[in-house]
């Protein structure tokens, strides 16, 4: 695609009404534009990006077995009645009439709504587990919305419910969700670590967010640093691989600020391995049993003829969140290079002629590459237009395909200049190329 | 999958409260759940039939080069203040007043915003054509919403908008698109037929409605037959061969309701020709000039250095809607069977193995049979449940999938029993079953 016919409204500076990094790039490289306090249409760069997100986080909820639904925005307020979150919930709840004067909401989460479809839907203990999740917009209606979309009102959630028998296998669930978060962060290419977390209006006694270092984020967190080593590599979707994976991660002091105990993180923690920063909440997972299904009726028949109330879970990933999120981590403001990871990059690479008047040989080079790209469904953005060659790369570094090919007049021949951002150019035959970014592409 | 394990809540009968068979048959068969008046959750069933509707439409926008963007459900009252339609749209518009008491609204269409959009983003005729498109959630207030989701409050549409410089660019913007919808309908398995109609709230003077016939249809409309007889095939996107296919279909009367002209119809249409009936709207395009452009400003420099107001159209299809519009279209009521086109099938094939007690044997080769569709990205349904074989075939039949595998005790060696709903059983080899799938997905 051409940049001249894609509409990638690029300003020439960073708005100045942007105070973290994330928002200020977004605004500049014209990913989103603020429709009103809170809210915001997303263009097609940005667009690109939260689609790829949203991709592989359905990717992961399948692979654990989740079956995907999809909740209406609009809710009544009948069932909020029920569970007694209500009134609660207080101002953050957008909340409307209709014309026949009914109370509604716009729904800020699900809990309430997932339990009434299970309880008209199951009867059964042999229907479960069920796990089911929804990626859908939400509305919580803050008071002050601010660093755009990382902290706005209408926002991109995926959020799942588990439903199970009892506690052991409730605990299961919950730890399918705790490998799919581990394992979808690490497809962004991001380090997600899980910690100890307050369960607030959603209820509950186990609660772990997930977080990303980041020195702009509103979380203060606490752990011992060797957290950051772990991974889930090699656990499998079973209940005891799942147990020891949990055992792994739990064994290093991890909390937020809430769970924050400073004789507790001192006594378990050497003072090496102490680490005492801020990060942006990327995911949420909660346990809180019969909260939801007891006070709804959402009860099974046991094997011996008994009836249950159903032990829930929620887990939630904010898909509209994560774009801004990976901007915060990989961002380098001060060179204004973003790169983004391949898995989730808007483009997989930018050709970059350099124009010259009454010359269209460099892009008529660029043409034959983007097709020869496009076979290998390796998805280009040619600039076309005739702006100096540094201005170019200047826009195509904020763009932020991980990768570049330059095609000046002396580019002859097979080799090609070719550069991952932030590294050494070199020179490369086409065929090669491909095979680098395809290489890239298959491992996340 | 395992049918036991799938979350699709079958009912015993259709409920009375449907008083069309896709009402009916969606939730007989678990595809939706009404959460509150008009307003339904998709399970998962449903989900991934509209899922699959969602990508055609989403392809064959993006080959008529219109860019995808993601506008929010929510937007402020002062842009419909700037058009003029605020106090206009009546009360089917959702009004809301957010936690600051400012005026806001659930959209119903996003002329407004777009233009809005628009305005702050493109400066110069350079950057025309822009054909921008979203796929979102809508929400109008309808006083008696019924039929499920064919008259509902919350649905999802597909809503496309072109910007260009004068009439005739905006005119061959419109031809695209009416050519993308024949093509879109098509892929869908349904007959839509483009119908001269009216403007209505959305305005402008060139407009036609895409219907597809149906008893239960709320569209009137009067037509001459021959134009059934009408495709796309071989038109190409350049302006000559999109004015000839406008030509084609232009020349035979088929009107709505609302344009509808006796006098006309019985001038224009031989006896033999004329077909008066009703028919259901999939979508409905528009062309409507400077209508949004000049109250809202949005204007660019022409070549000359003069300035003037873009050109621009809208263009709709009911996403959720077509999922009740193909049930209504292909769905055997009286048979109770339902046969949906592969290309948006929730399963490609159904695996009915005839169980008996203390024998597994049928349900091992249901389950080999199974991982060889995957192994073809086939997705199959396995009814594992130890219901009788008729009851079985009942359910499949209601389910959808559009071929089936029958395994009794006496299959054997290596042929199955298998069947395209609605034809005759045949005996063939998995490997002549699975190109016959393969080769009518590739049709599609």
């Amino acid at each position: 695609m051409y940049i001249s016919k894609s509409f990638i409204p690029i300003l020439k500076n960073t708005p100045s009404e942007a105070k973290i990094k994330s928002h200020q790039l977004m605004l500049r490289v014209g990913m989103i534009k603020q429709s009103s306090a809170g809210i915001y249409s997303w263009l097609p760069l940005g667009f690109k990006v939260m689609k790829k997100i949203e991709k592989i986080v359905r990717e992961e909820q399948n692979k654990i077995g989740a079956q995907e639904i999809l909740m209406p925005t609009i809710q009544s307020s009948e069932i909020w009645k029920e569970s007694g979150r209500y009134e609660d919930y207080g101002e953050e709840m957008l909340r409307i009439k209709d014309r026949q004067d009914r109370e509604m909401l716009y729904g800020p989460t699900n809990e309430e709504l997932v339990t009434d479809i299970f309880r008209s839907s199951v009867k059964s203990y042999k229907s479960l587990p069920q796990l089911l999740y929804h990626i859908q917009w939400k509305f919580r209606d803050e008071i002050r919305p601010r660093f755009g979309i990382m902290r706005c009102r209408e926002f991109y959630m995926k959020d799942a419910y588990s439903f199970d028998i009892n506690d052991e296998e409730a605990f299961f669930s919950y730890n399918k969700f705790f490998l799919s978060y581990l394992k979808t962060f690490k497809r962004l290419n991001l380090t997600a670590i899980p910690m100890a977390a307050d369960t607030g209006p959603i209820g509950g006694n186990l609660s772990h967010e997930f977080i990303i270092l980041a020195e702009t984020g509103e979380s203060k967190i606490y752990t011992d640093k060797r957290i950051f080593d772990l991974d889930s590599e090699g656990t499998k979707l079973e209940k005891k691989s799942l147990e020891d994976l949990r055992k792994k991660y739990d064994q290093f002091y991890s909390v937020t600020d809430e769970k924050f105990d400073k004789d507790e993180f001192e006594k378990k923690v050497s003072e090496k391995n102490r680490l005492q920063t801020k990060g942006i909440e990327v995911g949420h997972i909660f346990y809180f049993g019969d909260k939801y299904s007891k006070p709804m009726g959402g009860s099974v028949d046991l094997p011996g003829g008994k009836k249950d109330f159903v032990k829930m879970g929620s887990y939630g990933v904010g898909v509209s969140r994560l774009v801004g999120a990976i901007i915060e981590a990989k961002y380098d403001e001060k060179n204004e290079v973003m790169k983004w990871p391949i898995s989730v990059a808007p483009y997989d690479i930018a050709i970059i002629p350099v124009m010259s008047k009454n010359d269209n040989s460099t892009l008529e080079k660029a043409n034959n590459i983007y097709l020869e790209l496009n076979k290998y469904n390796l998805s280009a953005i040619i600039d076309d237009t005739d702006e100096n060659f540094s201005s170019k790369i200047k826009k195509m570094n904020l763009i932020g395909a991980p990768y570049q090919i330059i095609i000046g007049k002396q580019t002859d021949g097979d080799l090609l200049e070719f550069k991952e951002v932030g590294n050494d150019s070199q020179n490369l035959k086409l065929k090669d190329i491909i095979n680098i970014i395809i290489e890239q592409k298959a491992k996340n």
